[in-house]
């Protein structure tokens, strides 16, 4: 199917989170023409007024009108809700995601980490849930304005119950359908799960190290320790998605450290959280990976070292932004 | 023998580097009445015109007139020679050692970390080495100007090649005399290698997590996670001992977290220097032992970490300081 010639949905989209991340693809689903409600916290009032504003290399667009809603009792049911938010959040979801999404809706968590579809799942049931994994650079620079900087592609992947292979949907298909002809490039992954660690092969060197180590992802890369250590935790995530079952192989930890050195130097997503004295995803990203690998026998002293770090630093930052 | 009625020797002391740690032995050596020289750097001229400045919880006091130097080449030939530079310093051994040390003296290495009687060894031959470590909580506060804070401990052992343990030997207990006329709290150690292990099991955790985790010791005992690292570490230095034959028991790694409980929270000797924009002691005290013991088929990942992580930090705050 071209999705350029493809007809406009009804579907409805819910986004749970309207930041760097939920605000930037939900205007580019609004601007594409689709029904879509965003929940918004601190910016309600703002964007509520004046709507949001998007620059991008892909092209600047500002939507003067949105939906917008301070309170998730007054949103309507959705086909399509998109949790946003960061996982630190995620405490909020039992009381929000039953009211916003439609008896056959879905939720599509775009968040990082692992096991967060499992929790949703619980929520929600474990039919109505879909993964998907961002890879996107993009900053909130101010209330609704948002500054896209690279990348914007997703990776979606059914969640099934203990995350065995869900394989490619029909539902799957629609949403990207609608995200395609919104200008994301989309995937398809067979493997949920897999998705999940190859992404956590980045994640978790870069946004543990870029905080602990106060460097962007060029200077990690640039000096021989650092970068040994980059490896030598890649290795460890590649062990851990090994212990459940998991299989990466070597060209893909070579792939990643390939596209980060010709990449744009970058702060990371943790690094911007700390900087900003929010607290950091480091459970979602560290602490259930590290779990769920070593109840299945695997050893991942590094990875456990780096998580026990970022809970320090992250204690402390909290304590001293309340 | 009762050094409070010991007669006063006519050993004279050289004093390399005169900063928190030679500045204050030295000051006290003189204080009790045996000739010291003191090797300066940038404080040369305002110790040579005022003196030395000592405050101590034992009672503070002024030297108004030391031997102060700031060419080693004009300093007599001394019985005991006090290797008190940081070991970041140490590069200038060789130009200095062999002037300054009598044809019968001895050099006293007064620094941090492993293996660095055998650097000196090499300069002034293995039978003129003695080890010294330091348990000294001091600061150089102004030139010339030194707080001792708490402890003035030093425990004394024999260098021998491969570090044999060297037992007590005659010179040892005459400097140990020296330094408790001084009013210094003196210990032997029949096995230098050991003992620089034993403090390992301080120095690793503390000084290395100090740094990278911005924190003082007191912080790092309060939180679970650190506190959990801390020990870890211990761990691995006692793994590490054990593998160049050095065995620490669970009872001393016990005792050094009560007294680091007890302790008043401390900014560690690396945490100062790198905050101050100096070079840390990170060969000396992590590269060596980490070098030493994995070559006799240790596995030290955690602290192979830390020192990494220190690399970088190293690299970078000296790179930002030039």
């Amino acid at each position: 199917m071209d999705s350029l010639t493809a007809p406009l949905s009804h579907r409805s989209y819910a986004i749970l989170g309207t930041g760097a991340l939920g605000g930037y693809y939900g205007a580019c689903l609004q601007r594409a023409g689709l029904e879509v409600h965003f929940l918004l916290h601190s910016d309600y009032e703002l964007v509520r007024e004046r709507g949001l504003i998007i620059e991008s290399p892909n092209g600047d667009f500002t939507l003067p009108h949105v939906n917008a809603y301070g309170d998730v009792r007054k949103m309507p049911p959705c086909d399509v809700v998109v949790v946003a938010l960061k996982t630190t959040q995620n405490h909020l979801l039992p009381a929000v995601l039953p009211a916003v999404v439609k008896d056959d809706g879905v939720v599509l968590v775009l968040q990082n980490g692992l096991g967060i579809e499992e929790e949703v799942a619980q929520i929600v049931g474990f039919k109505r849930v879909i993964g998907g994994l961002c890879f996107l650079c993009s900053n909130k620079v101010g209330p609704g304005h948002i500054r896209h900087l690279d990348y914007n592609q997703i990776k979606l992947g059914e969640y099934t119950p203990h995350y065995r292979p869900g394989g490619i949907t029909e539902r799957m298909r629609q949403i990207i359908s609608d995200f395609e002809y919104a200008g994301i490039p989309m995937q398809m992954a067979e493997d949920l799960l897999l998705a999940r660690w190859q992404k956590l092969v980045w994640n978790i060197p870069y946004n543990g190290l870029s905080v602990v180590l106060n460097a962007t992802t060029d200077e990690l890369m640039a000096d021989k320790y650092a970068r040994s250590l980059v490896e030598q935790l890649m290795g460890e995530v590649v062990a851990g998605a090994a212990a459940v079952g998991c299989v990466i192989g070597d060209r893909f930890v070579q792939k990643m450290l390939d596209y980060t050195e010709k990449m744009t130097p970058y702060r990371t997503s943790m690094k911007i959280d700390y900087d900003a004295g929010r607290p950091m995803e480091v459970e979602a990203m560290f602490g259930n990976p590290v779990r769920v690998a070593t109840a299945s026998g695997a050893d991942l002293p590094l990875i456990s070292m780096l998580y026990r770090q970022l809970k320090f630093l992250d204690a402390r930052s909290i304590r001293l932004s309340n």
